[in-house]
């Protein structure tokens, strides 16, 4: 059955390691809702799914369940009212360790057929996963949908396929034969397994809970290991869901459901470091803040830790050919999800001298009032606002915020507003703050502050600029790096800085690709060489790691 | 300069990435010292080479250099007098950085084209390396020069065709085309640039410095990383001609020398440590004691950190087709390089109740019994023994040695004799001491005792061997394990045992292959899963994080 799903997605496998290695566009999971893909009615069908889960209990049928729990509160308003059960981690463990033993038997053909059929069942569920992407995370439904779906499931089946590729090039059996001058040569054949770690634990965020989290997911399962996902517990429905349709495919094809197991939580408790720190746990993936990042890191030395952190993320604006065009992708940029992605925007670095256009020279006060006017026409028709604003996902966020707008008037460029959501009118939608600031007062702006803020920087110079953009990058850490220039002396200045920062830079996006999107099979997502992550999504070394190879080796005649 | 490098040894390196895709037989290197080979006279200067550093002060021309040390006395005897200069960690390191910024700009060819070139050189000063080796290390001259020389040199080939398949992999640049339906197509340009992790620590140890020094240098070297390399205080030599060779191919190469720089430093002091907390190391290779190998898991958290330490290395006897080749073998295993491998065998079991063979059952005295005639008819020629054994490393080793021969006498299965060997009046030469044990004396067995020491346990049933020589992996570690049946199911038995416990398995080795030989191209050697070692010589999770991938991107017409 597993050796029938290997075959069944054996054409999408290849095609997959053929796309990490071109790292050109392709993907097989359509980004757009539409029913000429995903089938008539499937929007209606996801959301009658997810509405039927409201207020009902989940059940996993897993081992050692205890009391409910689950306090989900949709950003958008209303309590999600679903309950799970808690799990006792020495029942939970000792399944898991059983369904591993005979997960581990079955081989990388099985592991990576199973992982396939997931993927493939989780793109069914695209609707049903985005509603609840949607009502955990704040995302507006169009993001929920993308990158809680088919964005997420490529992330997954990118690991796949890097997981297949090492260990596909391993072979099962190799003849060795050394010659001896004229006597006969020795000759031996060897054996070599696949050795999966053990188990592997899944730790998920409260923005990303999908595309975060199933890079680790798939790249440990697909390894031959068994993994508990521990979803953050403000946002547990998405990987419960996931959870949910990877035991149902584990179980159709003949392995103890148990290889995939969900750990909800009560907010507060202990359950992620007591967890972490099982001696049984030998994988971690993290996304999450960089106190808990680093926790990990520090103590969870029984096991091999990926994290995702947070960094600061920084524009440096030297000149443009198109400063409107600049400008509508800044502010996209800045008001997408509220700014509550790990990639969005956070220092925008101007010249106080000001910048030279197409159109002329503007000055510092011409170019951020720019933005900040994109910013205000981007969001000046709130029906169309909330889908790109989505709502704040938590009242931290909100306060962060708040505190923010307690700046001086004159720092403040551009003020956050409160928009009514057009359907829910308890939705927290709030529009960005664009704050001023300048060299001195690193403090302010060279750390991470998660959400709807950003700073727009009057510096010295373009060198001081770059320079500040650096060195938030090595020190607090970034994902992503944008540069506008119109001197390729300033671009190849951007590209050192970037790759000795360990940051992926965007250059002059002024169309429809932003900053803080990347696409999976072309975009490494995270370096790994910053304090933002210490992996990256996805690479050799994401997956490499999670497996060891056995040998055995004996003469023949 | 360095692309004619890579163009040069372009057939070689293919020949490499196809060995270790294949794992049959391959190298480039001719293991035997022959002068058809290496050509008339080879031995001879290499003699006269070695010959000529002893007494002089060795001199490497690295900034930094601060008063002399070095007091390394061949385990056969004389005083090596060599001096060299210790460091100024500070300056050394501040050059390295240097270096390393331009190295890093060379990219992957160039990084990959002088590692190439400085193994073809170290091939053609295999002589003088072995003399080198024996004079440090205490191995007879064979070995020297097989494992010091050309198997080395096999390890770090392996390590750079390991690094080179990962940095290929990844390409330069791609052009990502994304469809917009009616509308033209997304387009952009990829750039992907190698980001090497900086500078490699590579901590080396007293009886393969060489062997077990290669691969981490090559993998850090062939990555863009600047390498500092240390050897242990006791054992300097062979490393310190490998890193005047690298120095002297980058030097001709154009880069900086100090892209490999050494750092000598006396017994005893505390440079290692200093050195490997140090922020600008960020990757560390180190060989050596459990202890030491745990100080830097634990404390250089800075780095990646790949350690080999130290294991318990089993062998079970359950029954034989031919128990005179089994005893051969093992002695041979036993009595080679008096047991200071790595992967020398230290526990053999042996049911009480004794053994099936070819020629009937032989009782456990019998079995145990023709293992100790086997040993001292190994080595009943002393002139034939001394070429095996070799010399002790160390005191230590000796006093160990001694220690354990204070066993009651019934205890004593085969005693350690002194030999004298006839070059070499003062070398240490010890035969193997041959203890008997049985299960409950696991506080004697089940730890290493490094040096010419075995246990032969008389064990309830191969059942309990099995078990013990897993929990003995388990525990404290194994890079190999020996099996020695004639029924399928216990060598089933065995592979199982193997796999979970991430030990290397070799069955019924009755020939010219043995258990503490692995060969480089087709072995990997540790797995990192058991605590012997956290890394595989040579698997891709060894490369793929000594490097990281920056990128940039920007639209296209």
């Amino acid at each position: 059955m597993a050796t029938e799903l290997f075959e069944k997605h054996r054409g999408r496998l290849e095609q997959a390691v053929a796309a990490i290695e071109q790292r050109g566009y392709w993907t097989p999971f359509a980004e757009m809702p539409s029913p000429k893909i995903y089938g008539e009615g499937a929007n209606d069908a996801g959301k009658a799914a997810y509405e039927a889960r409201l207020g009902q209990p989940f059940d996993l049928h897993q081992p050692g369940a205890g009391p409910a729990v689950g306090h989900e509160v949709s950003p958008f308003g209303p309590a999600l009212g679903i309950r799970y059960p808690s799990s006792d981690l020495d029942a939970l463990i000792g399944a898991a360790g059983n369904a591993a033993a005979s997960w581990r038997a079955a081989g990388p053909e099985a592991w990576v057929g199973v992982s396939l059929e997931i993927l493939a069942r989780l793109n069914q569920r695209s609707f049903e996963i985005a509603y609840a992407v949607m009502h955990t995370t704040g995302q507006a439904f169009m993001m929920a949908f993308q990158a809680g779906g088919p964005h997420a499931q490529d992330r997954g089946l990118e690991a796949v396929a890097y997981a297949w590729r090492e260990m596909s090039r391993i072979p099962k059996t190799a003849v060795w034969e050394k010659p001896q001058g004229k006597n006969p040569p020795l000759k031996m054949e060897k054996r070599f397994t696949i050795a999966p770690r053990g188990l592997a634990l899944v730790i998920g965020c409260c923005t990303f809970p999908t595309w975060n989290g199933y890079p680790g997911l798939f790249a440990s399962l697909a390894t031959g290991n068994a993994v508990l996902v521990k979803p953050h517990p403000a946002v547990i429905l998405p990987l419960a869901i996931t959870v949910e349709i990877a035991r149902q495919v584990l179980a159709e094809a003949g392995f103890d459901a148990n290889v995939v197991t969900l750990v909800a939580h009560a907010a507060g408790d202990d359950t992620p470091q007591r967890l972490a720190l099982r001696p049984e746990i030998k994988i971690i993936d993290f996304t999450g803040s960089p106190a808990h990042g680093e926790w990990l890191e520090r103590n969870a030395r029984q096991a091999q830790v990926y994290t995702e952190k947070a960094g600061v993320n920084s524009v440096v604006v030297d000149s443009t050919a198109d400063f409107a065009g600049l400008a509508r992708n800044l502010a996209f940029s800045l008001a997408l999800y509220s700014g509550q992605m790990c990639t969005a925007p956070q220092n925008i670095f101007i010249p106080r001298e000001g910048i030279a256009t197409a159109e002329g020279h503007l000055s510092f006060e011409q170019a951020a009032g720019g933005l900040a006017q994109a910013v205000a026409k981007l969001l000046g028709d709130t029906a169309r606002a909330v889908e790109i604003l989505g709502a704040i996902q938590n009242p931290e966020i909100l306060a962060r915020l708040e505190q923010a707008r307690r700046a001086p008037a004159e720092k403040i460029l551009l003020d956050s507003e409160t928009l009514a959501h057009p359907q829910f009118p308890e939705a927290r939608v709030r529009t960005p703050l664009l704050l001023r600031a300048r060299p001195g007062e690193e403090a302010d702006f060279l750390r991470e502050v998660f959400g709807p803020v950003a700073f727009v920087i009057a510096t010295d110079s373009t060198r001081q600029s770059l320079e500040l953009a650096g060195r938030g990058a090595r020190d607090h850490g970034a994902l992503t790096f944008a540069v506008y220039s119109t001197d390729a002396a300033v671009i190849e200045q951007a590209r050192g800085i970037a790759a000795e920062a360990g940051v992926s830079l965007s250059e002059n996006l002024t169309g429809a690709v932003f900053v803080n999107q990347s696409a999976a099979f072309s975009d490494f997502h995270g370096t790994g060489a910053n304090p933002a992550a210490n992996a990256a999504l996805t690479d050799s070394a994401f997956v490499a790691s999670r497996f060891r190879v056995a040998q055995s080796r004996a003469h023949v005649a």
